[in-house]
């Protein structure tokens, strides 16, 4: 996606040697167009899927997600990264490692919301290390749900997440090869 | 707004003595068409104000807060709750009491983000104490940035946050006066 290659190429800066920074439209402040410009192509991608559900996680995924699900006209579930007292019984919870916080994290999901046989499709901001996108598939299919996809704005394939996520059809935006120097490709 | 009235009383629950779960609709599983039509109906109870930016804390108002923005055709900025290492290095924080997870948090905003004179507008899914819309409020104003308004889905009355925002338009699409018996107004 051309434009949100530009924007990554013209604002985004490189912290340590695997964080892309672009808090200035994706994962801060965010540009409400640009978003729907990504939900319309996401949707477009999956539009034979057959799609019931949108999920992502809280909270930069939840941008692309929500814009997504309106496209498809289906609901939007995110993931919590801790337990509300207000999340219900049936919870299904997976433990993850945080890569820009650094810290170990449990993200949780109600039960209530994803019944057997519904078809998923999993949005995030970022695919780095694929650790979060699996424990969502894997909370999903817990669920007896089926994940369809997965729709990711920015994948660095240096972290190597498609390695974790043999067997799903991923659809990534822009593609960074490298931080230093910045590699970005539809 | 009769249709959020409508969904509170047909999907709402009641948790303790001051939490309204809504999560069907609202801040776990999100329906993007109501999202729309409330960042809609925020957009134009502003109009006129000259909105700049639209502010709000992640992770539930972050889908009421995209849509008015996109409506106001302006960038929207969530608040964090914890401080990510992308932050970078103007941040402003307060500390707040989260109602639902019964801790305290920090929330922190980039200080690259609001400047001098900007006129911004706070959205959230919930008015109940009103600890953090206050904080926020006291953010922008720390970064000399003007706060023209607040839009909450939810005011929950009896637990009087307008009383610690005074001063500042409020508007809410539903008001809630008491839990048991369960009683919403426009």
């Amino acid at each position: 996606m051309e434009e949100l290659i530009e924007r990554i190429r013209l604002e985004g800066r490189i912290i340590g040697d695997t964080i892309l920074r672009v808090d200035g439209f994706l994962n801060h402040r965010v540009d409400p167009i640009l978003m729907r410009k990504i939900g319309e192509r996401f949707a477009l991608l999956f539009k034979d899927e057959k799609v019931c559900l949108v999920l992502t996680l809280e909270a930069s995924g939840i941008p692309p997600a929500l814009f997504t699900a309106f496209a498809l006209n289906v609901p939007m579930l995110f993931a919590r990264k801790r337990k509300p007292i207000t999340l219900g019984e049936r919870v299904l919870e997976r433990r993850i490692t945080s890569r820009t916080k650094l810290e170990e994290t449990t993200i949780t999901l109600s039960g209530d919301y994803i019944s057997r046989g519904d078809r998923v499709l999993i949005i995030d901001d970022f695919l780095a290390t694929g650790e979060t996108i699996k424990a969502l598939c894997e909370m999903v299919e817990e669920a007896k749900g089926e994940v369809i996809g997965i729709g990711v704005c920015i994948e660095k394939t240096f972290q190597r997440g498609r390695d974790r996520l043999q067997g799903y059809r991923i659809e990534s935006l822009a593609k960074v090869d490298s931080l230093k120097p910045l590699i970005v490709r539809p």
